[in-house]
């Protein structure tokens, strides 16, 4: 498959803390970053918490994220639930509404929103939670996904502004979806990097079950996705930036494009 | 003391089920009311109905006011908790923001904030829970609250715009404080009418204890306050309008006036 | 079918409200019936109201069982959530002991555990759902369930006594499942004493496709359910408990044998 | 002041995760203690977790008591919250409970319970709320708490077994009471030390602020307790244990004698 053409840039899971929870070492992890996905208190982060991701990325000019995720945060929003249409978009209003709270407070736009754990799974392959969920995005707000699912096809059709996501620290499956594990595992760094290059060289990754599975990601903008949760997070982050810069560089992008 | 001579209006505190709890027939009461005060998750409500109590206040012509309270469902926000002034600040953004996210949707203002249930009481005699739940309110929305204590006071200080809430199902004690109940007592309809009119048209009420004391408004707005989780409240809040009405009408006001 | 020759009993499930949200006319319904279910805080009920119902129950001497359910307020335990069988086994433990300490400490025994809402449903198609739950029942403790279905057999497996549900105020399906509203719809009260005639005289129903469907309870001891939040309940109860007491006394069965 | 001449034990609050979060290296700490206080869900812990708390404690033959706390996972317990008498009871009485289950479960009887965080302070400082939450305590079950309160007054009162704890991480204020802070600050190794040294061998500590206050624990059993969320709480423990042997050994204790 032929290679990515348009600059990559990185995006991570982060404010996924709660209460004296820690989850995460997010100062270490925002600087090296584009786009923030902020966790909106549904499945992980608190009001504070949210305050604080707000004014790092603001201070780091990383793009902010709405991160909402199905209400359970003993499960960490990786446990699945049948929620109605109705009420899928209602707490994705919410949950957005409450994080463009703090960043109209700073006068940092809300640039997109990724849907966390087992929901964005949900999405890949229900069209109507994906549909409910799309739903509650505000107008000119870009969504986060997994090309290939309904994810980019509800989009389309909503006219929502799609960027196609790669995983650094998740597997796929030999169907092209992702392997949601509900404590992450660890990874070795350079299977990272190979598995980061992988997908932007080839637009493709090999699956847990050892074939190379196509990830057609047309036209759409690129980014590169981590979690804060990840063991050893901050190196994959590094990794994962390195074989980014390295592969922007080889295509012609600067370090310092706008994300 | 001389009487209001500012029109009066009325606000009712709704939207405070939870899932399939009840509280309140808000469908029979908006149609009455000039200012609802939308629960937003914390101490009642939830995303599907605060998007139907938008939806319902937007069909009536209402306008709509967060009504953020303590993050304690069970207690329904009448337990006192000792929260830190950024808590405070962030807990106030987050649901104001959640709330905003459902008026942005159909283009319905925020009109107000209406702090609830023991938070209001905290605000009223605690400057720093007062100046930490104010300044969580965004620029340019009004903030209800009881003339003569800390509210007032701190909203003269942030610039916020202060509409002084008169109570037609709340006690006053001696001290001019509201006696919070943690499960709101029913009421006899003339008393409610005697309650409001005195408050309306001497600035005074009778304390619990007996004693008549003043409630002074200055030119503030005037918003008489109900309960939706009051016994009898559709009666309450009918009695309380035929009284806001007459006396509104006695100082030449027109009922259709905007709110 | 035969009809049963066993003494019928009626259960409801009760203490379903949640601090200052009231769920059901507990204190009608207990005089009328022998079990209690009673929510444990997990999708309903919380630890003042379990004192109560525990109380009540003590007073009119109804047989006291617990009611764990999913851990969804918000949605009433009426949400279907993928846990884990560890996670299920735990939940049950937790609830069912949580109630243990209020019964342990005026000296009644626990009777039985009845699941609540969707978690009886995953019981009766999901084996492995069934068997989790069912491990966390202390031992010489009845579990209430539906006949014909892996409660019957799970059951059976783990040595538990079961004892079989017929249920007053729920529809089934054509396959002898139960219909689980989120909300209870109303019901005519002369078609609910149909409804229980029909299962307790012929071990049948008629489905909401139309069909009648056998209800084999072989010889196991029967209870109705009804439920606290249909609406008119006290109604239904009293109309199930006339159709009980009549195939009772047909059957040779007095009011007062011990449930 | 006179040292203490009854044998010394050592407790630590575990089981203070919640899901995915992990708080305390509880695998580490268990071997090394003598009483282990189990969170109950309320200010952290969860069922899950509450099952492998009792299980590594029943291998490592450790005794295990209830860690109730206020409701406020967020909070983790330690923001004050006003509940009336009965919910304190009620709570402590439901938490406790939902451990016994678990207890029972494996054959393990329930020791002690430990009132958490800021509950345990109100105690001390609040007879009504020292009462009500006493009131909840099973009988046979022994109380830990801080002598010359009204812990210990109440203890007596209601004829509960009482044993005083001393603090391995926790400073004391002038008037014997202790400094709980929302998340625990670093100890110098041999700090603890001193620290505990003090408290053993002459029933006194200094303040923080620098007075040497007495602390009279009587003829009550001792147990010295540490926290799993304190930062190096494995190396703190270490030292409260090498403290506390050496104590015990100079009083004549053997290390195995029963705790």
């Amino acid at each position: 498959m032929a290679p990515s053409r348009r600059k990559a840039f990185i995006n991570v899971d982060l404010g996924e803390g709660y209460g004296n929870y820690k989850c995460g070492p997010d100062e270490e992890l925002i600087p090296m970053i584009d786009h923030a996905n902020v966790a909106c208190g549904y499945h992980a982060g608190d009001p504070l918490r949210m305050a604080e991701s707000v004014r790092l990325c603001k201070k780091h000019g990383v793009k902010v994220g709405a991160h909402p995720g199905l209400p359970d945060i003993l499960g960490f929003g990786r446990r699945e639930m049948k929620l109605s249409p109705e009420e899928h978009t209602a707490n994705v209003i919410y949950q957005v509404g409450a994080l463009k709270g703090f960043l109209d407070r700073v006068g940092v736009p809300l640039h997109h929103v990724k849907p966390h754990g087992i929901l964005y799974g949900m999405m890949c392959r229900d069209i109507d939670v994906c549909r409910a969920v799309m739903d509650g995005i505000p107008r000119g707000v870009k969504v986060f996904g997994l090309a290939g699912t309904y994810m980019e096809q509800v989009a389309g059709e909503m006219g929502i502004e799609f960027v196609a996501e790669f995983y650094g620290d998740v597997k796929y499956r030999a169907d092209g979806s992702l392997v949601i594990d509900r404590v992450k595992q660890p990874w070795e760094i350079e299977d990272v990097k190979k598995h980061v290059r992988q997908q932007l060289e080839e637009s493709a990754v090999t699956a847990v079950t050892g074939e190379v599975v196509g990830l057609p990601t047309k036209d759409y903008a690129i980014s590169l996705c981590c979690h804060s949760d990840s063991p050893g997070c901050v190196e994959i982050v590094k990794a994962v930036k390195a074989v980014v810069n390295e592969v922007n560089a080889a295509n012609g992008f600067v370090d310092d494009e706008a994300a």
